[in-house]
């Protein structure tokens, strides 16, 4: 399998983020990604490529401009406004009901206008590192059309919390998504499967009213995990999209054996939409020792869920999303790849 | 004048608000009443008296149920998840654009639905100070409809940022709200003007739909000033209410000249409405050295204020609102007073 990876998310190292009433130090860190690549390369699991450049035309494709030009002059202008000595920046109030969205207004009002948390910070080098993301992405959907049986966009900063016109949960642009629209624009029906902890509110916002597009996701209740605000079983899709969303939402401490049912049910919604290619947004916070997280999986279920994947016998598009146990990442990342390899 | 205060602010004492990226020390401090009431007593400016109770029936009148119920178990819920020595509740994600409302959600979810900034934390003492500076609002109110010329409910935590179901802007209930439905519940026509530095958000929604409360604000533009997603010109109410709002922003560094043509500007709109009753928030962060507001008034403009107000000779509530230069702060309340009392 091919992996990709650039080292221009080195440059995007949040230090904190707020939650719980403070500053604690951020867990979504360079480390992550550099600890996997260097496990992909111990395993020989196949040759990390540096990405191609795709220009923002494919970003278009699926995010509102006024988010892109703000994440892109953003660092600046906070800097500006508070001194190049300045902690990340982060929005600190936001328009509510009965406010008004401010989408050309200073930095603080597009701050609150175009995020929906304070745990995303941005920083010099934020915008670079989004953008080779996106590289990372758009170069492993490439293989996949080259015709690579599969390919693996070993990138952060992470994407499937962003919609089309709203940042968080770690995320500022929506890496899978823009592989997805980037198939669905050749002619390729795509299916989208999220297995990170948290649910990938900003993968489905972005396809909710769409039919040409399945996304299915496996995740912590919003009952009680982040983002809260959306995730639930009754989001089935509109319009066009109606049945083309699922939600399996799991119980607080979530095991394999229930994971596995609620898997089996996203991999029967996804063979019977019939999709030609599948993208996996690769949340690896399911494991039990996750710090953030409150799944049980062991290292071994991962070798499970990527022999289950493979079962589809799909070309397949594993996008690096969510995980913050940094001793276990490595090798959980490695077992899933390897168990959908060995299939 | 008469004025109001209870002791249970004293219990509501934040020690921190998150803005720019970083916790920095709350301005929004029980000083800040204590000092007042200290000057008020100095110069003899009437007796200052322990609020009545009013119950809820008339928080109802104005808030959400939903809210109101959440601010009172807010402080309990937050501190059962992070235990008891958590730092106060703040929210780290919200409903932004594309996600959902939950106003039955946990404390998390219910945080980011009715909150709107990250400087308003919730302490264990915060509903008990709330409701007594609502009571203050009321005892004011009473005493205006029994015959008083004015009185002033010295209380914190402030109002005007409140609206009907999201709190913010160190403001949980809005007190002058309150106490201008209690006197419409009455059968008197209230105006309010809002010369607090920030646009009074809150007071505005809540009655921009109605023409039987009229709502000024003399402010800064929130081109640059928080509360930034709302205050702008062309917010003239809706329905019934149009025409019964007009906001006033000014510019950066705007200084008493500027200052007192807006304020002719707001009593002539308050005269030709032609209310029985005027309540003001008084905010008195405009004075040029406040440490988070940019307008350029001097102490003695305080004593022109007052007169101007009471050159309306209308009965006159005052509602202490936000001023956060500690040293200044007693001297430029209490010249409001003292101009007002002295015409």
């Amino acid at each position: 399998m091919k992996t990709f990876y650039s080292p221009a998310h080195l440059e995007h190292a949040p230090p904190e983020e707020f939650e719980g009433g403070r500053l604690n130090p951020a867990v979504e860190v360079p480390r992550r990604v550099e600890d996997v690549k260097a496990e992909i390369a111990r395993r020989n699991l196949g040759p990390i490529l540096a990405p191609d450049e795709f220009g923002m035309a494919p970003v278009a494709r699926v995010h509102d401009a006024g988010l892109v030009r703000f994440l892109g002059e953003a660092s600046e202008l906070w800097r500006k406004r508070y001194g190049e000595d300045a902690p990340p920046a982060l929005p600190s109030a936001w328009p509510a009901r009965g406010l008004r969205n401010r989408f050309d207004g200073d930095v603080e009002a597009r701050l609150g206008t175009y995020a929906f948390d304070t745990a995303t910070p941005i920083l010099k080098g934020t915008w670079g590192a989004t953008l080779s993301a996106v590289n990372c992405s758009l170069s492993a959907a490439h293989a996949i059309k080259s015709g690579e049986r599969s390919a693996f966009a070993l990138a952060r900063p992470p994407g499937h919390h962003a919609s089309a016109d709203v940042f968080g949960g770690y995320c500022y642009l929506n890496n899978v998504a823009i592989a997805a629209q980037r198939f669905a624009d050749r002619g390729l029906k795509p299916a989208i499967l999220d297995v990170d902890y948290h649910h990938g509110n900003g993968t489905q916002s972005i396809f909710y009213g769409r039919g040409d597009v399945l996304f299915v996701s496996i995740h912590g209740d919003p009952v009680f995990a982040y983002p809260h605000f959306l995730g639930f079983a009754d989001e089935r899709g509109e319009g066009a999209g109606e049945d083309a969303n699922l939600n399996l939402p799991l119980a607080m401490y979530s095991g394999w054996d229930v994971y596995a049912q609620a898997l089996a049910t996203a991999l029967a919604r996804i063979r019977a939409f019939g999709p030609d290619v599948l993208l996996v947004s690769l949340g690896l916070d399911t494991y039990e020792e996750d710090p953030i997280s409150r799944f049980k999986l062991k290292p071994d279920d991962y070798l499970r869920m990527g022999e289950e994947i493979a079962a589809l016998k799909l070309p397949t598009l594993f996008q690096f999303e969510g995980g913050y146990n940094l001793d276990a990442l490595p090798t959980i990342t490695a077992n899933v790849l390897e168990g959908f390899a060995a299939r």
